[in-house]
């Protein structure tokens, strides 16, 4: 087939090559102009909607936000009726269900698609979750057929269920992370003197919790075997934070995900005013020190 | 080599089939009289302690607490200096140390070694966690080597330190069912129509929360779509507290195993005391209503 793909920063980039591996045919464009010998870039979202043949399909691959609604509203402006959009990004699902219906009014199809695996499986084999129309979607199958791993993909329902589905994979991720690190700190405030990479290897072969993450973890500790030069700053790009959200929506407990992104909330803090609210009242009531700033 | 195998339940007899493959002489006994064609049995643990020729080896894959307590001074008793005493169950590091002490003082070497897998990996390839004198490692190693699958045993250091490190696996494992099925239930109230074994089979290919437990996941929905025969109580046999034990004792901050343990201790509870005060103080302070029994 051919493809639009909009964004070719890491994931994006990866995919296009993916997608051209398997016989498509991609025109790129990169709002911050990346171009590349490897398939057909062009200087605008309007350029690569041009060269398309209708009915055009064309992939959105730009942080989630304001970007992606700059790029959605532009290409809302450049398709026509029939075209397919596809929304590759971590964008929220309820913005995804607005755009599903604001597209429609075009007779523009919009999916939204969380994608797994990080840049490897964008570019050797991705994990993808398809919210959209099911008749249309029947269009554009082939091609999450070929980039994503063997049954890595799937049709998971109407507009907003893709990036839904990608939210809640997420917050999974962010407990599953937390208890990985939460025992190697226990490790290594122990009295024994463990190498973490041979535990986390150990763990990866015919252990219960043997994953992904842990082989990342392996991975990890063979670089730096104490991680002395990284700082134990986490950074979050929202998905865990809309998980707790929707979880308090729903009155669900999901004490495990709504710690985990709170730990990576503390963890950007250097002090905290909580912090000097307990020490104060300990200060008053029992007359315990407090440290001076 | 010649191994006597304590204990032929379900990770015993597993383990011992296991030995038996790999042309090791098992000689078996369990305190139920498990008796089975694979290999040996004897009527009584003394027996066991006969057939084998010192320097013996026994391996005790019994309930961790006082039955392991029980068949260890047994051993202690019928064994003579420079045997090999493992207890492969999920003892306690404290009690495993105390008992490596104990075992010395006869000139016994004590192993402490922690199994994961389950009851597949204890018969086609486990992973092993050891701790124990170093030297006299040597001379079971091959043990190790053969019931693990590849790369699947860890000499993690001395006396302690194998329970010490499958008991943070345990926690570990804890964090990440906990992670996994609040995400399940957040999918479960969620507006979109899911379908679990679909969504859990997706997330192994090529996700980034790709994994055994996933797997376990997936096959748990592929018997039962939506869990409808099984009661939402969450038992524990006892390495998840000690994880959080030992954070306290350390002052690790572990929100995500803590409370994976604690959403298991409620899920014992039909109701909670802290529920009825709390619903007692609303109604003091603010007159609202409160369900009475």
């Amino acid at each position: 087939m051919e493809i639009g793909m909009i964004g070719l920063g890491k994931m994006g980039l990866n995919l296009a090559l993916n997608l051209t591996d398997n016989g498509h045919r991609v025109y790129g464009y990169d709002p911050g102009n990346v171009s590349t010998s490897q398939f057909e870039t062009k200087a605008s979202l309007e350029d690569v909607v041009e060269a398309l043949k209708a009915p055009r399909v064309v992939w959105v691959m730009v942080p989630a936000g304001e970007v992606t609604e700059h790029v959605l509203n532009d290409l809302y402006d450049a398709l026509s009726p029939g075209d397919i959009v596809i929304d590759g990004g971590n964008s929220n699902y309820k913005e995804s269900m607005r755009r599903a219906d604001h597209f429609k009014e075009k007779l523009i199809y919009f999916f939204d698609v969380g994608t797994s695996g990080g840049m490897d499986g964008a570019r050797n084999g991705a994990c993808t979750m398809i919210g959209g129309d099911m008749e249309a979607f029947g269009k554009i199958e082939q091609l999450f057929q070929d980039i994503s791993t063997d049954h890595g993909y799937l049709y998971a329902g109407p507009s907003g269920s893709g990036h839904f589905l990608k939210m809640v994979h997420n917050g999974i991720e962010y407990g599953m992370m937390q208890a990985i690190a939460e025992g190697f700190e226990v490790l290594e405030k122990s009295l024994f003197d463990y190498e973490y990479e041979d535990v986390a290897r150990v763990w990866n072969h015919g252990s219960v919790i043997r994953s992904w993450l842990m082989e990342l973890t392996e991975s990890a500790f063979s670089k730096d075997a104490k991680l002395d030069d990284i700082r134990g700053v986490m950074h979050a790009s929202g998905e865990g934070k809309w998980t707790v959200e929707t979880a308090l929506e729903y009155d669900v407990p999901t004490p495990v995900i709504a710690l985990s992104l709170m730990m990576r909330q503390r963890s950007l803090q250097d002090d905290t005013f909580s912090g000097k609210v307990v020490a104060a009242l300990r200060n008053e009531f029992g007359g315990h020190a407090v440290e001076k700033k």
